[in-house]
């Protein structure tokens, strides 16, 4: 469903410490999507390339995702969980990454339309279809009746 | 508001250069929203790595930023401002940092559901709402009112 | 149209396959739109920052799009190619550096507006116009009469 871009101060954190991030983002979402889909991609950026409010930042972590597996906002609202539920949900879950830390931090979603979007070149099964729950049972991406 | 990620050619700014660069931005935004809203990253791209029309470049910047603060296009449009308006009032701030350098560039947006996004774990205030003006005038995530 | 973020493996190719990677996603456009419009930058990804599913990856391909100067899906469709047969071509264009060299992946595209779009300064032509042909035929962006 989405896709993490992770934008941190350099040395921010080491590389036991981005998996357990990557798999606090990923339980978040539960058993309702295959894990495989949540995608985290960690960037650290140096002080002087990273800015917010025009002030270098060694201290922030900004996050920028994608939702496409699922919706939460318009018409095309398929999630089953609200825009604010979700973002509670996901602030509890990096808090120990980020906030507990003392780094300052903001984080937006994008919302990219599901017919856009191939897994290992298949158009991914319907949300809470039949198919998807195979996929979710499995974690990986295999041929299926539509 | 708005998250820019700026690819840019190996070497093209000095670090003093890249906060000018990013103040020229945020500046561009005046005092409809908190300063503190508009990142900047800045993504140095070896030519190899950096393709125009499948032709490798050394001489371009490619700018990429969302929007969700406020919206300029379709049904939830909140800016008060145009986008025609807003995309000649942008490109005259990047200007001398791209066109009067010789370098060639393009831009473009996306708009994100304002509903999916958090500063420091807050929900932003409404746009143009009392609390928003604080926010603008401290120039940072303080809890409010809603 | 497009912009393109490919995160790759590290040293997953070199230099003169980026290059014949990025040309195969151009001429997948064929003439519909001018290929200068179409932008490819390749990003190395160390395997301790690239989690898919919470599992670090040395083999993942995870492309990332955008297109505005023609949607697919939605109100304002204007593409004159659905999403699906979209999706067909470019993964069959992909597929020789991807799917055939064993690499695991995943690609989505996000629809940002037209209206929040420049090339060179200039607000691109509208699509199936004159002017565009002109773009097309010259490839590169000149001024133009609306």
């Amino acid at each position: 469903m989405p896709l993490y871009n992770i934008y941190h101060p350099v040395g921010a954190y080491t590389s036991s410490e981005r998996a357990a991030f990557a798999k606090a983002i990923v339980d978040t979402y539960g058993t309702v999507i295959p894990r495989f889909y949540v995608g985290v991609l960690f960037h650290e950026i140096p002080k002087d390339d990273f800015y917010m409010g025009a002030v270098a930042k060694e201290n922030f972590v900004r996050i920028r995702a994608d939702h496409f597996a699922r919706h939460q906002v318009g018409d095309n609202k398929d999630s089953g969980f609200g825009a604010d539920q979700w973002m509670e949900k996901i602030e509890k879950a990096i808090a120990p990454f980020i906030r507990d830390r003392g780094f300052d931090w903001e984080l937006h979603y994008g919302q990219t339309p599901r017919e856009l979007w191939r897994v290992q070149g298949l158009k991914p099964p319907k949300a809470n279809s039949e198919a998807e729950r195979v996929w979710v049972k499995e974690n990986r991406a295999t041929p299926f009746e539509d």
